[in-house]
């Protein structure tokens, strides 16, 4: 966990763009996808980062990669981290990169996929538990036995950084291109991609959401009660949005900077899933969806989103005065396809369960 | 089809180079792109052009644009064509954006997204028939009664160098990244697309190959017999691989140009699909997946191909002498995947179908 006092670090030593050189030529560039599917049923030019085709399948590279490769300059031998998966995978990619040892903690009911990427890069694999706290006590004893620093997913500064370095590339190719970003939108396990994102936005007109499936809404909670408030995490298929609890170093930066969270359930996730492969041919996992699901609350026309006057799933963050969806002109919206690691099985069953309604459509 | 003589054009007026300005801006620059897992069971550099992510799904878009293109500029009002699928919907969308009417021939089984894209551009599509035979007549039949000229779907000079624009963007980027291809591959239907891959590689030290499907081996007959042999096709799952015979230009471009035709059997295209999808997270429909598996025959190791003395599916084109595989330093081999548009329950099917070789993997 982050123990410094956060708010004083948000502006002072997270600095996005200084990952982002470091982080140059180390990670992929990935491409920004757009289709003319998506883009009709979201009323809205919509930029997809994709981050689903960056090394280790996942942004959590970049935090990764960013975090351990500054432990290893300073001198440390090893490495632990806990994480639904991505993060784990790209931890133990990084310590493989920076000839560092890794030990990492992921849930017993982890993708079998995420725990085969670790195991393939050389971590050690510790299956515990099913929740944040049972994996976090065990990655503690671990880091206290071995002396290895432990990586926090979301609670570290250097993660923030380096996950927010997909919103800045995101950002300036979307500034480049002439169509700069109104809406950046991400999806929220333990915040720390928003964060980065918000950060990332800094200084320009955009609006940052994030994205939760319902039941798992933290976030929202969160910015309601005006401190990290954890829950007790519903089943959902975006297996890396599972966290209890918002970070305390994300929530310090997303309550002052985030427009608000918005909630997304099952269905919807599993649709954003569809128009990704199908229509933009990518493969995105189910938590990767999201993000899409969160913007076609927010924009598409007829949606119950926020604009509708329809039951209200936005949360507001500390801007709520600004209102959504007001300007008539045709938006653009930036959402970071966060990852792409997801089971055979699940494409399969995601993939044809839209089938009788597209044959009906 | 092609009247004047195809062995005369080839050099002299067919320009890959001017196709691609033209079409600079016209249609998207799509990512190269690269994952770990495929080269190393390629033991070589493998450099996908996604082209699957092209507008409408194919790169038959860039072939279509650019011949629709210039038939507008010439002053006609309508087009019509035929193919299994891609280069009807990329002549209905490009006849769309020039505001010309477009009659379009499918097959009686053509894959219902690719009826559905074509519909969906406004053009009236005919259904007839299974073989290229029956489509033509009716194309035929349709551009005699309505004074349109039909745009082979790879018959035609624009279409080959339209085609061949991907091939090029593919070796110039490659160049740049200080990668240069040493291989080049394709899939082949009616050998547009491959032939005009021939021609962007001309000057450079690029083999280029074709890959057909087992049994849709129109190419590989072709080369072995000096001129045009059609087949009765094979079933196959890359449906766009189907047509009985090599397209008359594409071959006079071939057979002096090409280094061989691959042959793939039906659980290699499958494999390929699943790495693609699985690996590198992109949607190629099967016949695009072609492509990837005669990489793999060329240069994976172990592999039953030309290099391993296994049974040779390796048919010599025009400069047999030089030798497969020959050099020990890694290769860098570029793959054009040419098309995304499959149907979900092939996907799914497709997806699953390896999960228990992966599980015991």
């Amino acid at each position: 966990m982050f123990d410094a006092d956060p708010a004083g670090l948000t502006s002072a030593e997270i600095d996005v763009a200084e990952a982002a050189r470091w982080l140059d030529g180390r990670v992929l560039r990935t491409p920004l996808l757009r289709c003319p599917a998506i883009d009709r049923l979201a009323g809205a030019r919509v930029l997809l980062k994709a981050e689903n085709l960056q090394t280790g399948g996942s942004y959590k590279m970049r935090g990764g990669l960013y975090a351990v490769g500054r432990l290893a300059a300073a001198g440390h031998r090893g490495v632990v981290a806990q994480s639904t998966g991505n993060h784990a995978v790209a931890v133990a990619l990084a310590a493989r990169h920076h000839h560092l040892a890794a030990a990492v903690v992921l849930p017993v009911d982890a993708a079998p996929t995420k725990i085969a990427k670790a195991r393939a890069a050389g971590a050690r694999v510790i299956l515990a538990g099913t929740t944040v706290a049972e994996r976090l006590a065990v990655a503690r004893r671990v880091s206290d036995e071995s002396g290895h620093p432990l990586v926090d997913a979301y609670d570290h500064p250097d993660v923030v950084a380096g996950q927010g370095s997909a919103s800045l590339e995101l950002i300036e190719e979307a500034e480049r291109a002439g169509t700069p970003l109104d809406l950046l939108v991400l999806p929220v396990g333990g915040g720390g991609g928003v964060a980065g994102a918000c950060l990332a936005a800094a200084g320009r007109p955009i609006e940052v959401y994030g994205v939760e499936p319902v039941g798992c809404d933290s976030l929202a909670r969160s910015l309601a009660a005006g401190r990290p408030t954890p829950v007790r995490p519903a089943p959902t298929i975006a297996d890396g949005l599972r966290p209890a609890c918002v970070g305390e170093l994300p929530f310090a930066i997303l309550r002052d900077r985030l427009q608000g969270a918005i909630q997304v359930d099952e269905d919807e996730i599993a649709e954003a899933f569809r128009l990704l492969l199908m229509e933009l041919k990518v493969l995105a996992e189910p938590s990767g969806a999201a993000g899409l699901a969160g913007a076609l609350r927010l924009t598409a026309p007829g949606r119950a989103g926020p604009r509708t006057g329809g039951p209200s799933r936005l949360a507001a963050g500390g801007r709520s005065s600004r209102q959504v969806g007001g300007a008539r002109r045709r938006r653009t919206v930036g959402v970071v396809l966060t990852g792409g690691n997801v089971e055979a099985e699940l494409v399969a069953r995601l993939t044809t369960a839209g089938i009788s309604e597209e044959v009906a459509a």
